[in-house]
């Protein structure tokens, strides 16, 4: 194939501008949806369904051993298991589970992508299994940054760059989003909670009570599971998918 | 007021998620619509008007005495006067002239912001002028990027880091993408142009064999002037108006 593309689309109102059905996208909700749906599919969760809204959540009650987790604006949703915080699906929480999920933000940019030939999640957890994943792949890469309400944010952004740090070496050509995103990671990558202090996403965020969340969520390399995309279910990628 | 808001669009594609009706917008262009505006309201044009389509700019060529200028995709439209390469708008070419404007990026940015409070050009040439006058108003700013076909690209966003940069000890309230700008800007400030070289944006216009106008672009504070939209006017900002 042509040399192959890797872009950054730093926030899902962009979505459209991309033709993607030839890339694999990788979403990115950094604080906290992805890092938790990582964390949930590294402990063992059978599938992760990500849903549109908290009614279709809701509707799921009735299937038996499913938990719902439903977050908006960084909370819980009142009669919801759990929201995004990656504690809620640590291994005795979740193990042989199928959880239905709906976020702010990630799992809306999940849905955007379906036009893509695959979907996979990221996160600082499994940064470096998913860079060693990606540049096996003969195909082009979009990191989409889910924002913050379609904004762009710069955790988001930081991890893109992250990827684009760790594959660019191995013949990809960038767009100038991924240019910057790199360069900003490479401000960061030694003090990634310093610098996002200075944001005014992280006041938001502390304000929610979630600073144990937010360090959590900037752990690189906690985990190795790749969380992919099949049908409508978000589960482990295996390891025949793995090899090149 | 409350305090001043200073956010960064990357692309006008995303300027529906912000309020500009309380804000200075400051269009930025660098490659090379608003660089030229600037230079040509400078070297003593009586206005220019940024029309949204060659077929508008077209009409005014039975306007006596009017300049037309036209580009798309980089290049100067047949039959068009010139384009937007900042050479075509020397004192020797626009002294006392009307010119019509219609440029791929930035005279589309500058149309999706009439409901602004009020619109500005920014480029490298008026940097200091612009960044002087904006912190002196009682007014949020917006600095909207024009991007390439409402992609982010480097050179924009790096201008509206530099405003960021000369301005935010003034007392505002930054959003994510302005401290992206400004740590961008940082970066790149000691050497513009190298910076810009590794931009696959840059190679597209190297191929427009327009070298000379991208390092005139890069020049810092060539010019005072601030073109500022007064109906669908561009004209040289007024004495009084510089005042507090």
């Amino acid at each position: 194939m042509q040399q192959r593309k890797l872009e950054v689309c730093i926030t899902p109102a962009l979505l459209h501008l991309y033709d993607i059905s030839q890339s694999i996208v990788v979403v990115i909700d950094i604080f906290r949806a992805t890092t938790s749906i990582c964390y949930g599919i590294e402990n063992g969760a059978e599938a992760i369904i990500p849903v549109a809204t908290v009614e279709i959540c809701e509707s799921h009650r009735t299937s038996e051993g499913y938990l719902l987790a439903a977050e908006r604006d960084g909370e819980v949703v009142i009669g919801f298991d759990f929201g995004n915080s990656p504690f809620s699906y640590s291994k005795d929480k979740v193990d042989g589970k199928t959880i239905v999920l709906t976020t702010t933000n990630g799992t809306y940019a999940i849905h955007q992508s379906l036009a893509a030939q695959k979907i996979v999640m990221g996160s600082f957890l499994n940064l470096t299994a998913l860079a060693d994943w990606l540049q096996t792949q003969n195909q082009h890469v979009l990191l989409l940054c889910s924002g913050w309400k379609e904004k762009m944010n710069l955790e988001d952004t930081l991890f893109a760059g992250a990827v684009v740090h760790n594959i660019k070496e191995f013949g990809y050509k960038l767009d100038d989003a991924s240019i910057a995103s790199e360069d900003l990671y490479i401000l960061a990558k030694n003090d990634l909670s310093g610098y996002l202090k200075k944001t005014s996403h992280s006041e938001r965020l502390k304000k929610l009570g979630i600073e144990a969340d937010i360090e959590f969520c900037l752990n690189v390399n906690l985990t190795t599971a790749i969380p992919v995309l099949e049908g409508e279910r978000l589960v482990k990628m295996k390891a025949f998918e793995l090899k090149v």
